[in-house]
């Protein structure tokens, strides 16, 4: 089972995380723990160890990698959550309404540099530990160009299709495209291995994200953990908000986006209408496409258990249930 | 002069910054170039430079480590000043307060990103670069927890000597280590040397930062271009304010820290008490201890303008005027 291995690496991760942040009993590092001891679905690492797999290197060797690029994943969450002000991350609070806004400044910072100190300490020879090490930089320069994409949205009706594949190519694939280099980097494969294995990562993240915000419209309200449609009354600008403001809902959408007041009723009829319309067909079909391509960049691979995992795991982002 | 060479490096690294954050026009960019636009001493850099030539490196080919080093340095500024909420640095008005918070938070992350991925791709041997990294890394570390330490001391009045030193130790004079050891790493320094320059940095750093809370209560205002004892009317907990707390002066003391409305007349007579008894002396003292130990980590080397300069460097850490 898919989820299985996934369970495996995330715990062999988790150790780390936790060996990393909580040698120290300050408010500073229980702030800087408080996210990764949570959990989350622990996807990066994963396809860190299988892209070490899939060039013949091992998983064992790469998990202090695999925990360096989920705890920058969750240092930019720390720092996404006091930019946007939310509340609850994970179902519990996020570290700024419990430690402030200071502390929880703070603690990403802290995050960020353990993961640089963990993967620069990591075993592995030195031209590889410092190319994964520049793919990780690079991949938080992509990030924090998608999170202030990101948050420029949020004033503008006008947002365009590829203004908004931008803003996720840099909040959400580039970290995917980063996780499967490093793994590919440190487990000896090729540059043409490395550069194909970036593929399929970047568009495996770019099918997550898509779907993500599919999802965040289609599921049930009990499946979410949240009212339906509140994507739309947050305002947020995902795909199908983008393809629905040129279609015939655009009037039924223009009316619901960034209202909180909305009633479920209203909502359901919307979202009926966007079901009915194909807007969420093609969104959905947009995420396949990127599936499509990252199954592609696995092709020229041997067959392989690794590359058997790394395919699931692309068909999983876009079948996922939440 | 050593002001003279300071420059030179300091030129050559602004002529990096400002190629790495101004070939996107973004205000994201713009708010990350905001800081480091604007000078400051550059101390680090030429810490870097002058020690790689020290072990037999040159200056040149560790310029971009240096401004690596610098770009770290001003990212953890960003920050604190959104932590602190203070309004201006440098004379001009902060980040968070020209582009608001949560633009100041990401453009913060960009330059710590940024600066990881400079020294990263600077020429060198990956092994030295891996290593000037991992140092990168774990004065970042460091710095986090000084900040931590010194906001944990805001609402404190009973810090004590020690607790003050390993803030600062953090704070500062960590910084200081790493520019000393990653100019000595690249330049080809023996593991002795490294190690040498490191402490020479780090003294030279608890002494720069000792001495600049002593000119914050000892110059004239004109030369510090804000009023005399703002630092005791801000409740700032630096060597001055935790010995006098310790000596006669202490009722007097206690009654003006944290209090903005103290009227200048009796700041004059608190500060013409602290010099009478000894504590202005005794601090002073303090930070020449250091930089009597950071010349002592030189001696060592033979005879060489790169060890006259860090020589000239230490000395003027406790004599300039501001």
């Amino acid at each position: 089972m898919l989820s299985e291995e996934i369970n495996r690496v995330a715990e062999e991760v988790s150790a780390i995380l936790r060996g990393s942040l909580t040698a120290d009993c300050s408010p500073l590092y229980r702030a800087a723990y408080h996210l990764p001891s949570q959990g989350g679905k622990r996807m990066r690492p994963f396809l860190v160890a299988k892209s070490s797999e899939l060039v013949g290197g091992s998983a064992k060797p790469v998990i202090p990698a695999a925990a360096a690029v989920e705890l920058l994943h969750n240092f930019t969450l720390v720092h996404d959550d006091i930019m946007d002000n939310d509340a609850l991350r994970r179902g519990v609070p996020t570290v700024h309404t419990v430690w402030g806004m200071p502390m929880a400044i703070l603690a990403g910072d802290l995050m960020f540099a353990k993961a640089f100190q963990i993967l620069l300490r990591a075993g592995g020879d030195d031209r590889r530990i410092r190319a994964a090490a520049d793919e990780l930089a690079t991949a938080t320069i992509d990030l924090s160009e998608g999170q202030h994409l990101d948050m420029s949205f949020e004033e503008r009706r006008d947002v365009r299709e590829d203004e908004y594949l931008a803003m996720i190519s840099g909040k959400t694939a580039a970290l995917f495209r980063a996780s499967a280099k490093i793994g590919a980097i440190l487990g000896g494969g090729s540059d043409e291995a490395v550069a194909r294995l970036g593929e399929y990562g970047w568009n495996m993240g770019m099918a997550f994200q898509i779907y993500d915000d599919y999802l965040g419209l289609t599921s049930k309200e009990d499946v979410l953990g949240k009212a339906i449609g509140n994507d739309i009354r947050e305002g947020k600008k995902t795909l199908i908000v983008i393809k629905g403001m040129s279609s015939d809902a655009a009037p039924l959408l223009s009316d619901a986006l960034g209202k909180k007041s909305v009633p479920n009723e209203k909502m359901a009829a919307l979202l009926g209408h966007l079901q009915e319309n194909g807007t969420f067909g093609y969104v959905y079909a947009k995420a396949k496409s990127y599936v499509d391509a990252a199954l592609g960049s696995l092709s020229p691979f041997p067959e392989s258990a690794a590359r058997a995992s790394l395919f699931q795991l692309a068909q999983m982002a876009i079948s996922r249930k939440k």
